[in-house]
């Protein structure tokens, strides 16, 4: 995926959570620091969420081990819930909790599949109230 | 003060906060953002810091209304301590509470010597117990 559509889908997600009266930003040189980082930082007074965001025309989403463990370790020592979104073509975002990922060789994927099953609506995302990593 | 110069300041705050164990970046487009935004998100289990950071060579700093304002703005939103993060030539970074600002016309202000009376160093900033944006 190119840059700049990377770009354009995490300012999506981004205005979603102001909308609803969150704050929301994307972190500088994401995929391209020396410290574990996520692509979007988002938060209120209750929760913070570490967000990956990809965009794909594919029916099955792929991360290497440095994306989900970068965000996974990012989340830790900063204090906030680690999320996957995906946005697969002609589907609302969806996002996953680390556990949804399954493993493919080197890799994780995530499926168009597993949205309607283990994926959460934005708006499902932002009411859940459990806040856990593994949950 | 040049961007480049900025970025270099911001990049020595974001070193200092992951040597002591919290996770620190910078936010993408930072100034030029649509919504209120810090330079730097920084954060650890108990705490999340929303920092302005300025480097200068004269012995007051100016801050105009809209970095001081969206700093407060983002911070109360994000649900994090707001600091402005001020280096004065020969000196060590200096953690500011906004009502340690003055005003200056239109313009906010920090002055060298206030760095001594008001400011905190990084080891105080990171220390300190009460999570408050008024304290």
């Amino acid at each position: 995926m190119s840059k700049r559509k990377g770009t354009v889908g995490e300012r999506e997600i981004i205005e979603l959570f102001w909308k609803e009266g969150w704050a929301a930003h994307r972190i500088a040189g994401s995929g391209s620091n020396k410290f574990p980082s996520p692509d979007i930082i988002a938060g209120n007074a209750q929760r913070k969420l570490a967000i990956e965001a990809k965009i794909t025309k594919d029916n099955i989403k792929y991360f290497d081990e440095e994306e989900v463990y970068g965000l996974e370790a990012f989340a830790r020592v900063f204090g906030a819930e680690p999320w996957i979104a995906v946005k697969f073509a002609r589907e609302h975002w969806s996002f996953f909790a680390l556990h949804d990922l399954m493993r493919s060789g080197k890799l994780f994927k995530i499926g168009q599949k597993d949205a309607l099953t283990k994926g959460l609506l934005f708006e499902e995302l932002i009411k859940k109230e459990i806040i856990s990593s593994s949950s």
